[in-house]
């Protein structure tokens, strides 16, 4: 199976890494031979069809700020012009998301598919914008379009809703699918700080990005809900199906007043009211986690409400999701 | 796929009922053709290479009390003559189990296998004394053993290992895994009630079998435990090695003791001790699950600690999870 990986942040990097260290178990445990041949950054590629080797990349990028500076890198290449010259089976995109239009992503998961490349991504705006349009696409080009990385790429929840609940009718997810917000939510009921403190502290922890806005506001959520309901339940919404809003105007006052009354206010996703909002529970629902988990309740026709918690995306976690990924197409993937 | 349904307690019926309510759907949704040729009980069978109807076998089993007494059955029939006499591709074991030795069940398994029938069972008997022997019979037969039902029949902890966390590494499960004595201890913790009421109560609700022994005394938790942890992490334990215990003199009194420390007393498996019994867990951990619930930690190397909670196994719980093993199978199956 040989890899084109696109973006080599935190999720990129951790992949390329565990594909690397894993090499031999993967052999032997699926008889996945997973070569990385390209990785690419905005500075340009490094190509080898033996597999590019993790530590030249990840000094490239240390050093230069690109994986293009090492022996194999080539400055200034394209993720377009890659997939037209390099052969491989999988395009993995780990690039940022852009909620605007998608792109570039959007166009690289694009050419990809009508490479006949498998995709796998982790950027979740081209999904929440396109989902159905795009795997529809792979559809017709005999690919497969996966992407456990974009929702809770610590907590299968989306092989939750597929593979372990298969046979079962899901009639509808509500959940917690953001861990920032969770985390500054369970700081101001717990130690009564204000939403910036709590911001603040979640940033040093690695919890927060730099620029929180699209967590704070609930679109990361909203993107989220919009992927999970399609996958487990076989709709069609893209993203402006969902209104959204986030932790705008909430005090520690509010969710402490709550507490008293044996409620949290909790930031949820709904797939009945496609909405994403604060929201009381009971103190005792499973959805109520505390720190920077995430957790999910699905409505399952036959077996009534199943939760699922864990923890939301870091690099390693979405990393580990694209390795199921990953195993899971070389599975269904004809030996040669 | 042609079906022998052996048992026609509450689970084997539901699944005859669903299999016939959900044809269509079956059919549609992922090209499953399943037939019902033979259902069985003690009394004798009911054949028909057409589909035995689940009208017919549940009425002869309500009047005369047993699906031998309609048109197409036949009184006296055994499973192993079943089995040596009926063309058919899977063989379904919702049959009691039996702790001693596993039979017959065990034997009506091991025939069904030498026959190159697929089996999927609800009995987790003959499974907790003798699965890593069985799984490696059914290799060597090319045909597959599966499961589901035997263990959070209502929750898919089995399908979360292996499928939703495929390319994981599973370390250790640690959990919840009976209804009723979580039932028992949550009503004696919030209620004050004794170990006695709180089973009556259990019982009166439909949560605890007329003999509550097994239950009781962790011994089906320990074969569950067996069965999981074999699943997740590819060990060979069987019962015997697993120590347990139950809710042997526990009070009211001691839960509430738990409670005022912010903890609470569970009935815990734990995969890394081989050890079943009752364990103080923090009262905000997700295995601090109310009511009937089961709730099960997995400790994944790449994504630490997550949690699966719903229910435990019912009738229809558990003839779900039996349709989630014959979709399984059916997906896997090389197209007549």
């Amino acid at each position: 199976m040989r890899i084109v990986l696109a973006g080599y942040g935190n999720v990129g990097r951790s992949l390329h890494r565990m594909l690397e260290e894993r090499r031999r178990e993967l052999l032997r445990r699926y008889s996945m031979d997973a070569i990385v041949v390209a990785v690419i950054d905005r500075g340009g590629a490094a190509v080898h069809w033996k597999g590019v080797p993790y530590s030249e990349a990840a000094a490239a990028k240390d050093s230069e700020g690109t994986v293009a500076a090492g022996v194999h890198g080539r400055r200034g290449v394209t993720v377009l012009d890659l997939l037209d010259e390099v052969e491989a089976d999988v395009y993995v995109d780990t690039t940022l998301p852009n909620f605007t239009d998608g792109q570039p992503s959007l166009s690289y998961m694009e050419r990809a598919i009508s490479r006949r490349m498998h995709v796998v991504t982790s950027n979740k705006a081209p999904m929440a914008l396109a989902m159905p349009a795009l795997l529809e696409v792979a559809e017709q080009k005999g690919v497969r379009l996966l992407y456990s990385g974009t929702v809770g790429g610590g907590t299968p929840f989306l092989g939750m809703a597929s593979e372990a609940l298969r046979g079962n009718r899901i009639r509808a997810i509500r959940g917690v699918l953001n861990g920032t917000t969770n985390y500054v939510l369970h700081r101001m009921e717990t130690e009564g700080v204000s939403l910036e403190e709590a911001l603040r502290e979640a940033r040093r922890l690695g919890y927060a990005e730099a620029d929180p806005r699209i967590d704070l506001s609930g679109l990361d959520s909203a993107a989220k809900l919009v992927i999970l309901a399609n996958h487990a339940m076989g709709s069609n919404y893209t993203l402006s199906d969902v209104r959204y809003s986030g932790l705008e105007g909430v005090t520690p006052g509010d969710l402490r007043e709550a507490a008293k009354r044996g409620k949290a206010l909790r930031l949820l996703a709904d797939s009945r009211r496609l909405r994403v909002g604060l929201e009381e529970v009971d103190s005792r629902s499973p959805l109520n986690v505390p720190a920077n988990l995430n957790s999910v309740e699905f409505e399952v026709e036959e077996l009534g409400s199943i939760y699922l918690i864990g923890r939301g995306a870091g690099g390693p976690e979405t990393a580990a999701a694209i390795m199921r990924d990953l195993v899971q197409l070389n599975a269904a993937q004809p030996r040669r």
